[in-house]
């Protein structure tokens, strides 16, 4: 049994967002897989996926800075720049972030840690609206 | 050919461990396998899933090194703190590590290169046992 | 429906490489499939991949530049240094970017976004040819 949806995330501040419930809501079909995978992947190079923990706010707030340090705008000897200084490092969080979740079906529900949620990382000041491409399969 | 099986890995030390064959030797279905994917996904926030060098167990410790120069303990500016000072960096290195791997499968065997091998990447100082769900599909 | 193959890419200079066309012309058999996943699994531990951005070069020179900062040569403390001061950031890089990407396929093409391509992150001096595991499921 497959199942592919494009969805349309509502456009979202810079920073880190849980999208877990936004996700889930738009796939009434996971109810009827007893067993299988789903992958989620964002058609973006300047947002990412990522999992990590669903409760404390806080922990979505330090992600954002941490990863300012980590990525700082206008690091010297970079060429690219077309629209921005959140641009470059939007790129290169998107490559240590990922951009595609793998997570596995169970019962006719995701199988997730109790304390693990889906973020979308957004890195551009004004990223405006993502899509990313859910594909469920399993039996 | 739809095959799913949570795993109880034993608990280990802060630090990056080989657990390829305690993997695998909870897995006989594998060997049923000619064509598929087997998707690894760990049910935690504060320890990671990588594939890496598998024969010298010094890249181990020099990982467990860097990750530790990379986000230390007691960032400036950082909010959570709930469960000490080994907590928000074991989430941030959760987030460029990852929770999941998917390794192809071919003639009843995991399609791994020579050199490599499944880390488990335990973050905390006391993490306890670990949970993963190995989900295999194939024919 | 199942495929699978490997494939040997032409050997590489260190930096990152966009590979999407030089793995599709091998692949004529993803015309075929209407709704499905694509992985693509590199069987190497000091070599990446990952999915960024397409158009400017720019970019992936800006990649090598920021990788070879994050994780430079002869960090003091570390042990593993078998093949020179390339080696063990080598395998570094690859744990921070990963070693597999899974892609939807949508009506008989990878459905990437607009500005996505999939890069070959070649981390060693000479690194030589690389080998690809191509696994394709779907209906």
């Amino acid at each position: 049994m497959w199942m592919q949806k494009e969805i349309t995330l509502a456009p979202k501040a810079r920073g880190f967002h849980l999208i877990t419930r936004e996700i889930l809501r738009q796939l009434p079909e996971l109810e009827d897989m007893r067993i299988g995978m789903m992958n989620v992947f964002l058609k973006h190079t300047s947002a990412s996926l990522t999992v990590n923990e669903n409760a404390d706010p806080a922990v979505r707030r330090d992600f954002e800075r941490y990863f300012n340090i980590l990525v700082p705008p206008n690091i010297p000897g970079m060429e690219h720049n077309d629209e921005g200084p959140d641009d470059l490092p939007a790129h290169l969080k998107t490559g240590i972030l990922g951009s595609d979740l793998n997570i596995p079906i169970s019962d006719g529900r995701l199988n997730l840690g109790v304390w693990q949620g889906i973020y979308l990382c957004e890195h551009r000041d004004h990223g405006g609206s993502r899509s990313i491409v859910v594909t469920m399969n399993g039996a």
